[in-house]
């Protein structure tokens, strides 16, 4: 690695800036007490999401980062490179988080971009490509149903139309809201096609994030580089049986529709279940994660059930095959109890691959800082899954204490943050300076 | 019946009026579109409520009849009679309605009661007791968990600093809000003990309600007479598991608090229709009305969830053994799920027995009008079953279209509300006259 010795002055990560940052992040949230942890929600476009924006924003602009937003809010921090003209270099992620979630996913990466795009900066480094951070729109699928929407209209697989139509799911929505109202209300406007960027538009994409997973910790890894991002897919099914009156509606004639959901939710459990032990695995999971009741009254029989079911595999093909064999047991359910059970499809994308170049160049920065990182599959999925349509991807995993994520008790230490920020800015270092 | 004919001139029942009423009284509702019937919510001290509360008291002034409110809201039209000292007659219901339910549960028996007293007073009786129309507040438990709030306090079945501090369920209720907070806000002050009245405060009890099961309709008959009221009874299930992330929380790791929910609907399903098949009869229902999960997002495991069970019986021993056979399984989903289940106890109500005197009065005044009306058992409950505790006490059931209630299809003819109104007015007028 002598080569990019001379590009690369010698450079230091403020890991006690970083975690004070974590932690000013973190009180951008909708306050909830928690016994455990630090709790967070900050969802799309709420008052805290914009606070964040705001407080990000003035945090580039004192490092004189420019600063461009998309039609979904995406938002770019740019630092030019010598030549301009280049494909730049990129790191992100994302700072909505779901009700109840901790503190550390998506922030890290975003913190820990800026992190080492101003150590670098700081150390003296004139990089020949631009460095970007991105701050992508809506990882998390709470406000409109469909996660990493930013980045999937970066890479232009999500239809901007239906995008635009994509229903506001928030408890409190104005009727009749949908994305397009609410972007325009956060000011964000202009067509959703104008988020896309060619593919080549980037030389290199590196996300930082939290493994959300029990691997580093249990194998003993200070660092895991994602080779490759599980496929998830998502659905909602709509269960429409009869409502009445819970003291009057006689058992016989009761069409009852969270009794059917009931069979539904396990009916998932038991063919997810089913084929781990085919596999010999634990690569399929599935999640009923939503289950909403009408009328939802304690003494009203349910007459419609919705249930949002999240289920991820490596193989894409195992995934499909749980998925008929739910819906063979729904086409029972639906039968016996004479209630009708609607599929929706909200998405079902590829796993992606991450680029050898920028493994390599992860592998080589490790290499440098004399570490071992582990290479690994992400079971979560990240808007890198997208962001690889349009650049050669990898990621940083960091490991998480009981390998929790979602929760407030979700941790990574200051230390390992601060070693996984190191490698990136090595990395967005290296990778920009040919 | 000779004797009472000269105390009861004729009279007229204004079927138009009390459909107009009926259907205007129905407008005081959230906007909830629906595709068949008339869909209203009206939750109790919400505005909606406190519009159809000032309306009816305009109706009521214009009558003449005086009126009192009590602590919890409870509302007392009163018209004097010859002796104010004599124990009144009463008659009364409810306008309070669960979500998304329909226009004629509760509104019949209070418009229908205003009705009946106009059409006496306007035909120049002249009543010996005085007699009163009550509108009870919350039978239904959309908002304090909860129902026949009112009429408990009333009769002094639930302990008031306990009611005070039922916390309202909701959804934007703020943090800590209970019904002392809400019924302050709401108006109505002082202690909830002063709601209580005594044993004999009233002479009797009628309650005119539509009938919310399908068996007047089934059979033919024009109205019913109540002679016992099912005894219902409300518990509160906390799950609890661990969340973490839909994709990285891997399916042996989990304690899934939806999934023991599913199970545990499901067992209840079943003892109950055990409990009908051993009985030959179809006395118990039991409902999961409610399902609220947390945190509540696709991508999230749930953790936490509670349901919310109403089951009645004619027969509180079966009622109880089915809750206990129900207690033995979550006793098995919580051991191999490694889940904790929190059984709460919301109220458990005894059976309530009709007045045989009540009963007799409107016998006779449905033999006056020719009709033969069916004595039947009541499975849903009403106020009047705890209006029993301290006044005998009868109902007079209105056939419902297809049986159906708490649905905007929720339906009964003008006819059958004016005859029913016409046998109220009979009754109260006999009752009131000795």
């Amino acid at each position: 690695m002598a080569t990019t010795a001379p590009v690369l002055p010698a450079f230091e990560i403020d890991e006690a800036r970083l975690s004070r940052e974590l932690a000013e992040l973190a009180t951008m949230t909708s306050v909830e007490p928690s016994a455990v942890g630090t709790a967070v929600t900050r969802v799309v476009f709420t008052s805290d999401d914009h606070t964040a924006r705001a407080w990000l924003k003035g945090l580039a602009d004192e490092e004189g980062f420019s600063v461009r937003a998309d039609a979904v809010g995406n938002t770019f921090f740019r630092w030019e490179g010598a030549d301009p003209k280049l494909a730049a270099i990129a790191s992100g992620s994302h700072v909505d988080a779901i009700p109840h979630a901790g503190m550390y996913d998506g922030t890290v990466g975003v913190l820990g971009g800026l992190e080492a795009m101003r150590a670098l900066k700081a150390a003296g480094l004139k990089p020949l490509r631009s460095i970007e951070l991105v701050l992508l729109t809506s990882e998390e699928p709470t406000r409109f149903g469909i996660g990493c929407l930013g980045s999937r209209l970066i890479a232009g697989v999500l239809d901007a139309a239906r995008a635009d139509s994509l229903p506001d799911l928030m408890p409190k929505a104005e009727v009749g809201a949908t994305l397009a109202t609410v972007r325009a209300e956060a000011g964000f406007c202009g067509p959703l096609e104008s988020c896309r960027l060619e593919a080549g538009h980037y030389a290199g994409w590196v996300e930082l994030h939290i493994e959300q997973g029990p691997l580093l910790e249990r194998e003993g890894m200070p660092l895991g580089i994602v080779t490759s991002i599980a496929a998830p897919a998502g659905y909602r099914f709509t269960i429409e049986g009869v409502g009445g009156h819970a003291g009057a509606l006689l058992m016989p004639d009761r069409r009852d529709a969270l009794c059917a959901a009931s069979e539904v939710i396990l009916s998932i459990e038991r063919h997810t279940l089913a084929a781990n032990a085919a596999s010999g695995t634990n690569d399929t999971v599935a999640t009923v994660g939503t289950c909403d009741v009408h009328p939802g009254a304690v003494n009203s029989v349910p007459s419609r059930v919705t249930l949002q079911l999240d289920i991820r595999d490596t193989d894409p093909e195992r995934r499909e095959s749980v998925m008929q064999s739910v819906r063979a047991d729904i086409d029972g359910i639906s039968e016996r109890r004479a209630v009708t059970i609607k599929e929706e499809f909200v998405n079902a994308d590829a796993p992606a691959t991450s680029g050898a170049g920028i493994v390599q160049a992860i592998e080589e920065a490790c290499a440098a800082e004399k570490i071992v990182a582990k290479k690994m599959v992400s079971r979560a999925y990240h808007d890198s899954s997208f962001m690889a349509r349009i650049a050669p991807v990898a990621m940083i995993f960091i490991p998480s204490r009981n390998g929790v994520s979602h929760r407030p008790d979700e941790y990574s230490s200051p230390e390992s943050i601060a070693l996984g920020t190191r490698i990136l800015a090595l990395t967005l270092a290296k990778l920009a300076s040919a």
